[in-house]
């Protein structure tokens, strides 16, 4: 009966420990698609503010960085979008209005989704601004 | 003797159950560390490019960094350096030479950290660089 009840314990010992196996994996292979990792190239495009300028971040976020997904697909590695709200200096305009961050691990992989989907992304950029961007092609030091 | 043998086995299950369990804790916790969280506030310093100005990247990512994390202290929750390699269009030339970036929770926290280190961080500059930053105060959207 105790020997029963050993077993049983053992089991359930065993099975707990499977289920927090599985989870630690889970958890650190989050993290691991969380990294940018040092010497990604990271293009930034950036909105500079203006008397007058539209941008639509609504569209932006939900509607354009979706479609940069689908288009550049598994090559982009990583995205981030900022808002801009100040400058430096206290009350000094704010630089940027937006700021968009694309990661790859390659120059070639973004210079290749470009080739074959630039002018899409071109053909979507009125539906939310009518600013020129400043982009800027980045290595990730740090 | 057979039962002897089963309280062994559960005995090192047990012990593999705590280590997987203190593993998976620790691995969240790193994960829960590189987030960069939507809402906070990411500080960008854009150091624009130019004929014969000067931009010492090493002394910027070994000593200058350190110094604004050391300075800075917890409320600096994350940072991130970008190294400027081209411009968007084909022979452009690149916008920016070096970009950094300080993460805080508040815009308060990186306010009264200015108020205190402010003098120290600017007194540091000269020995990197003799370009006029542009500074940026983003809250991290996505």
């Amino acid at each position: 009966m105790k020997k029963n009840l050993i077993i049983v314990f053992t089991g359930v010992i065993m099975l707990l420990s499977t289920i927090n196996a599985m989870a630690q994996v889970n958890g650190l292979q989050q993290a691991e698609n969380m990294v940018i990792k040092k010497g990604m190239i990271k293009v930034t495009i950036l909105y500079p503010g203006g008397e007058g300028k539209k941008f639509d971040m609504d569209y932006y976020t939900k509607k354009h960085f979706p479609l940069l997904k689908t288009l550049f697909g598994d090559a982009l590695k990583a995205t981030a979008i900022d808002k801009g709200i100040a400058g430096g200096a206290p009350g000094a305009p704010v630089p940027f209005v937006a700021v968009g961050y694309l990661y790859f691990d390659t120059l070639a992989d973004f210079q290749n989704g470009m080739k074959t989907n630039g002018a899409k992304i071109r053909a979507d950029v009125p539906n939310y601004t009518d600013i020129q961007p400043v982009i800027q092609i980045s290595e990730v030091l740090q």
